[in-house]
């Protein structure tokens, strides 16, 4: 069987051995989901990079540059760090530079060793455990976090990734344990619990209501988001998995 | 309203400001339930030592020395980390000087500026939530981990902890957000929750499954475990607070 963990925080990854897995990492509110969105919507490639001038250094280059810091858009940036920006097409076919607090952050130090970077998000949670299930490889499930610190959306996705993985992965990883029991207790009121994750709070104080319900929405787009060639880009996955209800696999 | 927050591993303590605030130190699988179980007991003191060495140094003061390393009890230590050993006021009146693996880390971790640090456990879980409600201080819940990862024993801890307190303490910290729901969505089974634990199994791989029992038996003791002059003491606690019903403070 194939291991799957669960790291609660960049702060923490220097615990875990990254070489040779696949590292999805998540960042919930926002820039995961805001990278999915816009990769579901047609935008070529995404260069993540880890500071804003080096981001503001790609407009010269022809990239839209995208940048927030602390939940705000970033001064004398195109865009800010929100999902909505991207639908209906707005920027298909061009290339995005990002820079977001945690987001990017976390894909650095996924880097070293790694087999393959995913990013995540509830946006596209059944084709990325599609695809893991495909490959033959240990996961870790890096949790952005908020500056550091645990945060409660970027691990209840790591708990939703876990039960909607069929039973390719198990686990011995308190982590992985906690945050799988913790989504089996709130699947159901998942939007409303979400609501009293600090940073949640912190987004209502931002009137930006309407992108932490788009990222909580489920399976919304079929394309996982893939790290090739430090760019961000959409991929397919084959459909030949069989997808198995989480019921089936609680007993794990 | 005071404030509780939860730092879930050692390795995160940097980004908590510790200063004024009462730090709870738990380390659930054993260190700071043998502490508690040894003060019960009547052990005079306790002195929490950071390496083996200064701890075996201790030994020609008149200590008893205990000490443990991944589990296991350190070489020419007279006792390891069972609370086992401590009971039936085996080691009355003593001193004793410990080291393990993460308890006592954590426990220097917590120090810089701090009010006030208390070691806590199952055992003493009420005693101790009421010693909380009767201070006016902030309270910091510091879980020792295992080696600086999440481990789920003292998270749950933490999230008892939260919800024996009266409605004295607020939150505005994930980490108890999700700790607290994910006790109560397991309080019910917490044993065999508990059982499925990384550090669960690596004890009963030890022969030391009688150790997990008593360190999930709750109140069983009515001292707190408190630091004074880098000394852990047991203290009585005055019985004047009103205990509330865990039922009254969900709604929080």
């Amino acid at each position: 069987m194939r291991q799957i963990e669960v790291c609660l925080s960049p702060d923490l990854i220097h615990l875990y051995d990254v070489k040779d897995k696949i590292v999805v990492v998540v960042d919930i509110f926002r820039a995961t989901s805001t990278m999915i969105t816009a990769l579901a919507n047609g935008v070529k490639a995404i260069t993540p990079v880890a500071d804003l001038e080096t981001c503001r250094a790609f407009q010269h280059q022809g990239f839209v540059i995208a940048g927030e810091r602390n939940g705000l858009p970033a001064e004398g940036f195109e865009l800010g760090n929100s999902p909505l920006s991207y639908v209906n097409q707005a920027y298909q076919g061009r290339e995005i530079a990002v820079t977001t607090t945690n987001g990017t952050l976390a894909i650095e130090k996924s880097k070293p060793g790694s087999a393959e970077i995913l990013i995540g998000a509830f946006l596209n949670l059944q084709v990325t455990a599609n695809y893991l299930a495909q490959r033959d490889c240990d996961v870790l499930i890096h949790c952005a976090g908020w500056k550091g610190r645990f945060n409660l959306e970027d691990s209840l996705y790591a708990g939703a990734l876990i039960t909607a993985l069929p039973t390719s992965h198990t686990f011995n990883c308190d982590g992985a344990l906690a945050m799988e029991a913790l989504y089996q207790a709130h699947k159901d009121d998942l939007s409303a619990f979400l609501h009293k994750a600090s940073h949640a709070k912190r987004l209502q104080n931002h009137n930006i209501e309407a992108d932490i319900d788009f990222c909580l929405t489920f399976n919304k787009f079929n394309i996982i988001g893939k790290l090739v060639n430090d760019k961000l880009i959409a991929q397919t996955v084959s459909t030949e998995q069989t997808i198995l209800e989480p019921s089936s696999i609680t007993s794990r």
